[in-house]
This record gives structure tokens, C-alpha cells and sequence, in this order.
């Protein structure tokens, strides 16, 4: 196949993580015979020093032109005290409204060799493989704003097409995962709530393989913690998306390595590290890249429907892992720690062995 | 001191756990001479049963007279097909409005020895001491609603006075407690978030010994598991509240013995355990009266101002649960469980032990 890749490495980190994705991307590439092209352009504050513009215009072209956008991370305290439009976060809220990326796809899974560092005791998160949907384009953060001396509004509000988008997007996650979705929301007081629980009943018809439960956000507030293995896909709207994706990011103690994806109805999107730039480690070579190595793995399988090469992708960050092998900010008492090119070079030597297993494999059968 | 309480037992297992927190109101009553009146009256299902109303106009006018309600529970399957208006749980909804209950009050502490039910780590739960204070009777859970075929809307609406009432009420709460405050918000995007934080930095100077921080609901969502015991009183609106208190509730793995109240700003609250009826253990003698014993210590302290009393009940407690005494819902493997009587009685030497302990001490002072 042939793909045209957007790469936004951003700030402080995100050259280095990304130039570390970028390698596994091209192994994979060499492997399965696809063309990934390359095209790399500003965003954030590498954009506002260039260009007076956290998202300039020929990086919107770029992206159009594109099939997906891989991107680094933004931001870094030389920026902090500009105005409003020329902050690096910007960039990135840009982006987002530009394409109309209304779905973040916010996964969370469970790397055994990394639960000591959760704060849930190793029964609870081991098995957790979950995924937060939650609508990122609508309801109150986006609606209507008041404010008087004595009084301060907001208006939470959602259309009947911005709801059955984000639904339909769920389903089909839900179709590639382990058939399960857990719609949320406040429908005992929230009337957005009545509107999309609604929808969702209604557009469970077709989708007859998928096992569909209503939950209180408060409800799920509380199972995150103590049974967080009861759910694959979650969808839910702006807000409580916001809260319980950031929640459901801390329980497996692996929040460096967590990708992200923003995505739309035609399968174009924007995948992205959890973690942000971490300025202060940033041209040391020492960042962990699996996160935006993850990140290429959820472009392959969700923008280019790539199923085996993401799984390739994942199952050597999963060996990795297993064989104790740690970049600086995961590594243990005693341990070695390793660079962001050696751990790199580790992943790509595990998809290498893979491959050639898999090739015997093949050459048995 | 002379205090009258109304008592309000409800359904299911409210009955039985408020006659063992009412036992244990009287040895309190007893010892320390004061004059605790008791009215009893009926509310939810029982209320619905006998006057065909879950909140009795002869109940309102018993609570006008007195300085403090002890609630049980109320609902059941009996009453869940129930027209709106004569559900169990409208009752307790009509009671906090007829009297602008406004500060939901819900504590979590951790007990060590319960410490094996939480799902997080010991070390991560075992230091948690804090109280989430949660506006309950304005914002987006009434504000106005609107539903067209394909929209739907709710606003969240705060006035200047109802957020200065919640903020003084979780100052004042801070001073009884360990002297810090946090204020939880979205006010980098909520126009009702930024009129709460402003509100937050105006009246932090007439409270010089509190030690202030904003927070934004997602990071708090995240930082409630990593490092609960950072928090001491954390102060927010209904929705997030609702959210925040529900997560924090299940923490330290004792859900099932924590009190809470819905007070007002003239010391005059609602008492109750956060469990519910439990119907289906209703009438055995073995539920949990730890909640509502818990509930009363919080009634002495929070309406009557009996700090000293509150916490002997909060000792007693404490002590039985470090002896190893269960009910049988938090009884491990091989140990004997405790009927709600046997369980009480073991609270009420407690407090007579640590009476007699405390008097040798005065005697010797
Ligand atoms: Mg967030
Ligand atoms: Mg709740």
C-alpha cells in the first residue's frame, strides 16, 4: 500500500520520540512492502519561532494532502507567557477543528512489567485492555459562555449528527476490539444525556454483535478503580471523556507509554504520545519513545486498517518490556537504562526475530 | 448541651443502623451530660406505605423543630416502578431542597485494617484523610433544559452567592481540619469555573491559615488514585463533586462504612450513611452500622460543634476495626462476623473503656 504521512515532531521531546517512531515505521514499511511517504512540517513552538504561527498555513496544506498525521508533542516554557494565539497548544486545538478530528481514541492497557508502578494493586490492573472514545469536537467546553458580575454560564449542548458520529465510530472500535461498549453518561439529570443514550439504543440495531451497557459517569468513576477490567470500549461525551480518559490513563502505572488517536469519520487522523514535550529532558536522548512508537501502530490499524504490521508493532514493544528493558524514566533500582536509540534499536530487533519466525512459520504450514 | 434530632430510619437495612447509631448517640449523651431529644419520622418507602407521600409534610415540620436529621436509607424494589413523585429516593432529593441543604459533606478515610478490600496499593491508600465538599443544589444538574428531535441542551448556570456559601462552608471545614483547600475547576475552559476560581482567590484572604490550591477536575481524577493523601478539604461544583466523590468513595475499600451530611451554613445538616438500604439483607440484624455511627460523629461535630465527643466515637470505631471485629460484609476468611448489635455493643465499651481511661487521666493531671 501506499500512504502519505504528515510528521509533526513539535517540541521539546516529540523530534526525538518521533525520528524513534519514524525507524519502526519504516521497518514495517520494508517488511510488508508498503510505500509510507514521509513529509515533515511545523507545528507548536518550533512553528511559532519559525513561522509567528503555531499552525501555519502550509502545514494545513501538508495535512490535507496527507492520509494521516503523526505528531510529537507541543509546547515547552519558552512559550508560556505568550498571548493566547501564539501559545504551542494552540497548534494542536487547531489541528484538531481544522479536520474535524471529533473522536479521541484514548486507549489503556496493561504492560505486566510495568504494574509496579501503578498505584492498583497487580490483581486489579493486570488485565486491564480498555479504550476511552470520547467526543472531542462538542458539548460544554465549545457551547455558549455568559458572564455577568454575579452570575457565569456555560451551555452544554449536543446535535442529534454530532452524537451519532461519535456512537458509530464506537461500534466500529468496538467491532475490531473484544465486542463490548460501555456508553456513559448522566441520563438521570442530564437531558444531553437522555439525547445520547437514545441514540445509542437506537443504533445498536445495527450493530447486533456488539454487547452494549449504559453506565452513570459516576458509576464508571468508581469501576475505573475497582474493576477496570470490565470494559473494552467506552464512549462518552466531551466532558466526561475528559475526566475519565485522564482517570483511566493512571491505573496500569504506564502513562509515558500511552498513544492517543484523533480521528473522523473517513479513517484520516492524528495519532499522538499521551505525554507531552518534557522540556527538561529534551535533547538528551534519553526520552521514551514507545508511546509515539504506539502511536504508529494505532495510525497503521486505524487510518490504514493495518491490522497484522500493528500488532507486529506492539508485540515488540510487549517483548521489550518483558525482557527489562527500560528507558531512564521507567527503569527500576539496579537496573540498566537505556537510550532512546538503543531501546529503539530493541524494538526493531524484536520485529525483525518476529518476522523471521513468522516466516518460518509460514514456510511449515 | 440540649439538641434535638430528628430521626428518620427509612427503609431496607435504615432501621437497624440507625437503632444501633442512636444507642450509641445516648452513651455519648450519657456521658457527657448532654440532652439529646429524639422525634422519630418517616420518609421514603415507609413514608409512601403509610401516608402515600416519601416526604410527609408532618415530617418537614418535625425537622423545622430541630437542630439536626439522622437519616438511615430509603428505596427498595418495592417502590421501583413507582411514578416519579412517589419514588423513596424523592424524599431525601425534597428534603435537601426544603431545607438548602446546599454542602454535601462525604469523608473518606482510611481504616488500616480495611485497607486489604481497597484496590489500591497500601502504601497509596493507607495516609487518605480528606473530604470532598460538593455543591448540591445548583448547577448543571438544574439548571434549564431543552430537547428538540435533534438537539438537546442543559446549562450550567452559578450565581456569585451560591458558589460564596459552598467556598466559606469548605474554608471553615479546612480550619477544622488539616488547614488545606483544594478548589477543583475547568476554568481553562468553563466560564462557571473561572467565576468559582475567582471567587476561591477572593475569599482566601479572609482565611490567612488555609493553604489554597486550583485544580483542574482532570488532573484531580487522575491524582485521587496516584496520591489520594495529598488532599485534605477539596471543594467543587455539583457535577464534578458528584463525580469526585463517587471515585474518591472507593479508595481505601470502605465504601461500605462512610457517613456523609448535607448541611447549610447555619449548622443545621442532614446526617446519613453513603450505602444504601440494602434490601436484600434487610431485617437479618447484620448490616454494617458503622456509616451511621460514623454519621452521628459527623453530626456532633459539624452541627453541634461537640468536636471532643465526635471524635470518641470516631476512637471507638477505629479500635473495633483494629481488634479485628467485623460485620459480616467486611468479615475475611476464617474470622468470626459480628450481628449490627454485637458489632455496636463492641463500639459502646469502646467508648466506655476509653471514658474510664480518660477520667484516670484527668485525675492524675
Ligand atoms: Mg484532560
Ligand atoms: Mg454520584
Amino acid at each position: 500500500m501506499e500512504k502519505k504521512i504528515t510528521v509533526l515532531p513539535g517540541d521539546g521531546i516529540g523530534p526525538e520520540v518521533i525520528a524513534a517512531a519514524v525507524r519502526v515505521l519504516k521497518v514495517i514499511g520494508k517488511r510488508y512492502n508498503h510505500d509510507f511517504q514521509l513529509a515533515y512540517a511545523a507545528i507548536g513552538g518550533a512553528a511559532i519561532d519559525q513561522f509567528n504561527n503555531p499552525l501555519p498555513e502550509k502545514t494545513i496544506e501538508m495535512c490535507k494532502e496527507s492520509d494521516a498525521i503523526l505528531l510529537g508533542a507541543v509546547g515547552g516554557p519558552k512559550w508560556d507567557n505568550n498571548p493566547a494565539e501564539l501559545r504551542p497548544e494552540k497548534g494542536l486545538l487547531n489541528i484538531r477543528k481544522t479536520f474535524d478530528l471529533f473522536a479521541n481514541l484514548r486507549p489503556v492497557k496493561a504492560f505486566p512489567s510495568l504494574l509496579d508502578a501503578s498505584p492498583l494493586k497487580r490483581e486489579v490492573a493486570e488485565n486491564v485492555d480498555l479504550m476511552i472514545v470520547r467526543e472531542l469536537t462538542g458539548g460544554i467546553y465549545f457551547g455558549e459562555k455568559h458572564r455577568t458580575e454575579d452570575e457565569a454560564s456555560d451551555l452544554n449542548v449536543y446535535s442529534r449528527q454530532e452524537i451519532e458520529r461519535i456512537v458509530d465510530k464506537a461500534f466500529e472500535l468496538a467491532k475490531l476490539r473484544k465486542g463490548r461498549l460501555c456508553s456513559v453518561d448522566k441520563a438521570n439529570v442530564l437531558e444531553t444525556s437522555r439525547l445520547w443514550r437514545q441514540i445509542v439504543e437506537e443504533k445498536k440495531e445495527q450493530y447486533p454483535e456488539i454487547a452494549v451497557e449504559h453506565n452513570l459517569v459516576d458509576s464508571v468513576a468508581m469501576k475505573l478503580i475497582t474493576n477496570p477490567e470490565h470494559y473494552d470500549v467506552v464512549v462518552t461525551d466531551n466532558m466526561f471523556g475528559d475526566i475519565l480518559s485522564d482517570e483511566a490513563s493512571v491505573i496500569t502505572g504506564s502513562l509515558g507509554v500511552l498513544p492517543s488517536a484523533s480521528i473522523r469519520s473517513d479513517h484520516f487522523g492524528l495519532y499522538e504520545p499521551v505525554h507531552g514535550s518534557a522540556p527538561e529532558i529534551a535533547g538528551e536522548g534519553i526520552a521514551n519513545p514507545a508511546a509515539a512508537i504506539l502511536s504508529v501502530a494505532m495510525m497503521l490499524r486505524y487510518s490504514f486498517g493495518m491490522t497484522v504490521e500493528a500488532e507486529e508493532i506492539e508485540k515488540a514493544v510487549d517483548d521489550v518490556f518483558n525482557d527489562g528493558c527500560y528507558t531512564a524514566d521507567l527503569v527500576k533500582n539496579g537496573e540498566p537504562s537505556f537510550t532512546t536509540d538503543e531501546w529503539t534499536d530493541k524494538v526493531i530487533a524484536k520485529i525483525d526475530s518476529n518476522f523471521v519466525i513468522d516466516c518460518i512459520m509460514e514456510s511449515y504450514i
